[in-house]
């Protein structure tokens, strides 16, 4: 579109990488009005199998990255989508070579948000303008729609949104495009960091509220299906849930059994829920609920000592009685524990805005997840609303409406906790969320003995609830107390 | 002692920082039999005030490092005591090159055992050695006998040793030294995290048993010492329980009130426990208590969280009824959550031990924390038992003592987290460790299922229980199932 791109320009947008992801990002960008997509890989033979294989597209090929340049209007806009880490890297620094200042460059990888500000900065200093944009939605959501969470420049958004806009999942609500500018540098990463993270809890609270159905009451994979599909029509309704009915129900052809029981009980992770946890304990954020899941991931492959332990178990406690409804109790307990992990979620989200300097809106964040990502869910329009009555929101759980919703719960939530630790069915997330709804609705927390203990043996100091000041006990000596600071 | 120590080198070891801690350390060392302690601060009027004050233990102060350096004997061996930090590594540089060849540099302070590493490979590179060495105790233990965790290179523990072995403290059941070589580089320092890392656990779970036997069992801070100062005869027998007795017995003198209802109930943190919960993430270990018990502080001291929950609470739970064995329920869930926090302590250890190539030995680790350190306590013994026993011991409550210890417990543990769950006591680390007991226990997990989720959006594929490979069903497609790799 500027005076200065060659006649060769035709291509208003770039993808370097074309694995799944890529490619599949690559048609849905081609597939919108007035997109005309250059594509490049490392290895020619993947970019002409893509061309070849989807005439209809219109593609760009380009054989070098010079070409690809060459390929593309001005500011040239090109997204990266090869796998995170020292490849990035590389890919990048070879579109600063061949851009020119101006351009944008957006990593669509799964990138740490360290390593975005990293790169935004080293881009900058070269005159072209750096977005790290998280992408959900994974091959699906690449193809179709997927919630995108740029950040970077604002600037570049203004080239750089009409395309996104375009190729976004739609909001079932009000047909309005998930995307939008999240904040600087880091901050879209950053933001899908506690996507995935509050994905990790979303997926184990669903699996405790299984294993809870299944082993205490009674039902089979086929009842649990039925279950989450007739939960998936209320508050609960998520592509969560309505996958995990998919699944339940799915019988394998060959045994013709559940292929939930066939499948081995260890469960993977790529380490985005492992960031999310050590960057909200460097933060200060208490995410115990994303903390349990990402455990439970870990325990669960811990295989031998899975098998040392079992075989010294002799007992198994007997199961406790369960309630008339407690189907009901389980939908109960699992509304509030998630409405806890993403209380916590979005507090990391408010601690790393205030950190890093970005201008985080939480309401829109609620909205752009509203479809096309993994943890889509009708509950969104909620949190949206939270924020958008309340901007300085001091909890999720602290808004009228999750207030009420939880303590219509509560008590459901607690006999669910107490059943399962009496039956020994570890149920760690919902444990986790309910001691923590219970820990800020405390008047008093026993963290005072805990700075009683500080104090004795360290001389850390404590303050007291009747004045001002620091305070320190001569515990070895007379017990005297003395001020040690205003 | 070596031919080379000019004649003014009258010291066998020397202090360089001279704060609370480094002060109390020179005054430990002086006292035993045999060294003779050189002694330098930045500022030399803490120097000057503490030879002053301490005629008795004959030190040799020194007004520069040049000066310190030449009252050394050779080998030259000096235990930096200066907060952590970028302190560190300037005392380091000054002492390397007032050092020479084969003079050994002890980091006494609490440094990331990462630091550790870098600094241990960059002092080797100038031909000296350096050992960080983790020391437990705090100030009391500086002076009197502390829990000493030294790593680097095992020659130089042929020197180091006995003069730690001269200040360390002594088990009580055997008289042994509390040190011993931990293994080379950061392996000190690590170790060190993760003691700091248990002794959260650890009094997070005495002050959620106090929380519990005061809210519901209506017991009051006095008599809550006497039930503390009676455990403290049996299994429980450990300095914490000691002195949360002490902290319980103690009346304000101005209110006559129990100083514990007099504390702010904000618990403070240094961050030794956030890196023992980034580690183990990092190494994919489950440290579920010791991480809650860090989240239980981070929740404590947010204030105007809590305050805005605590205005939405219209309605507080009944306290569900208690046991008449209450007491003695809580003390047995006590025990069994401890037992678990150590489980994952030592995971993570022998977790660092593997990634880093460090021998340490976890029994000599359980032998060493028996005097001297926060976390001393009865029961370090039987971990010793445990691990002499098996050295390869999958899980300590894989081991027939403490297997048979938490299923003689077991049945009171559910009924407390049950009952804390009820009554809206908040209790995450009985919680979480119990959790976690119950999900190593499990037949089968439901981590399948989550796996099953994983295979649906995002193609991670699963194994199967009857037969080997990994495999993916097309769930967008006809469902069917292919092997993807063998």
């Amino acid at each position: 579109m500027s005076e200065t791109s060659p006649a060769s320009a035709t291509a208003n947008i770039g993808v370097v990488g074309l694995a799944v992801m890529g490619s599949n990002l690559a048609r849905n960008l081609a597939s919108r009005e007035g997109n005309t997509v250059a594509v490049y890989n490392r290895s020619p033979e993947r970019t002409t199998q893509l061309v070849e294989a989807h005439p209809e597209a219109g593609f760009v090929p380009a054989a070098t990255i010079e070409d690809f340049a060459a390929s593309l209007q001005r500011p040239r806009t090109a997204i990266i989508m090869v796998q995170a880490g020292a490849g990035t890297d590389a890919v990048i620094d070879q579109l600063c070579e061949a851009f020119e200042p101006g351009d944008i460059i957006v990593d669509g990888g799964n990138a740490l948000y360290t390593d975005t500000i990293r790169r935004e900065a080293a881009v900058r200093e070269r005159g072209l303008h750096f977005v790290g944009a998280g992408i959900s939605g994974g091959e699906e959501g690449a193809l179709n729609g997927p919630s995108i969470m740029p950040g970077g420049p604002a600037e570049s958004y203004e080239t750089l949104g009409p395309i996104l806009e375009s190729i976004a999942a739609r909001a079932p609500e009000d047909g309005s495009p998930c995307v939008t500018h999240v904040g600087t540098d880091g901050a879209g990463h950053f933001v899908k960091m506690v996507h995935n993270g509050i994905e990790y809890a979303d997926m184990q609270l669903i699996a405790e509220a299984y294993d809870l159905l299944r082993r205490l009451g009674g039902l089979e994979p086929a009842q649990i299906a039925d279950v989450f599909a007739e939960w998936n029509k209320g508050d609960l309704e998520s592509y969560l849930i309505e996958i995990t009915a998919e699944v339940l129900r799915h019988i394998d052809a060959e045994t013709e059994k559940p292929i939930v029981d066939l499948i081995v009980d260890e469960a993977g992770m790529k380490g985005t829920g492992t960031w999310t946890v050590q960057t909200a304990l460097s933060l200060g954020v208490p995410v115990s609920g994303i903390a349990e899941a990402v455990f439970a991931r870990g325990v669960s492959g811990r295989t031998s000592q899975r098998q040392a332990v079992r075989e010294t178990i002799t007992a198994k406690p007997e199961a406790a009685p369960v309630s008339a409804s407690f189907v009901e109790d389980v939908r109960q307990a699992l509304y509030a524990s998630k409405v806890i992990a993403y209380a916590q979620g979005f507090d990391l989200i408010l601690a790393g805005a205030e950190e890093y300097n970005w201008a985080i809106n939480p309401g829109a964040v609620a909205k752009i997840w509203r479809a096309g990502c993994i943890i889509r869910a009708r509950f969104l329009n909620r949190i949206a609303e939270a924020y958008d009555r309340a901007p300085e929101l001091d909890s999720l759980i602290a808004d009228p409406y999750f207030a009420a919703e939880v303590a219509k719960g509560v008590d459901a939530w607690r006999r669910i906790v107490a059943t399962a630790a009496l039956s020994g069915v570890p149920a760690p997330v919902f444990g986790a969320s309910l001691a923590y709804y219970d820990s800020l609705a405390s008047d008093r927390l026993p963290a005072a003995l805990v700075q009683g203990q500080r104090d004795f043996f360290g001389a850390h100091t404590y303050g007291r609830v009747d004045r001002a000041g620091k305070f320190h006990t001569d515990w070895s000596g007379d017990r005297r107390e003395q001020q040690v600071s205003s």
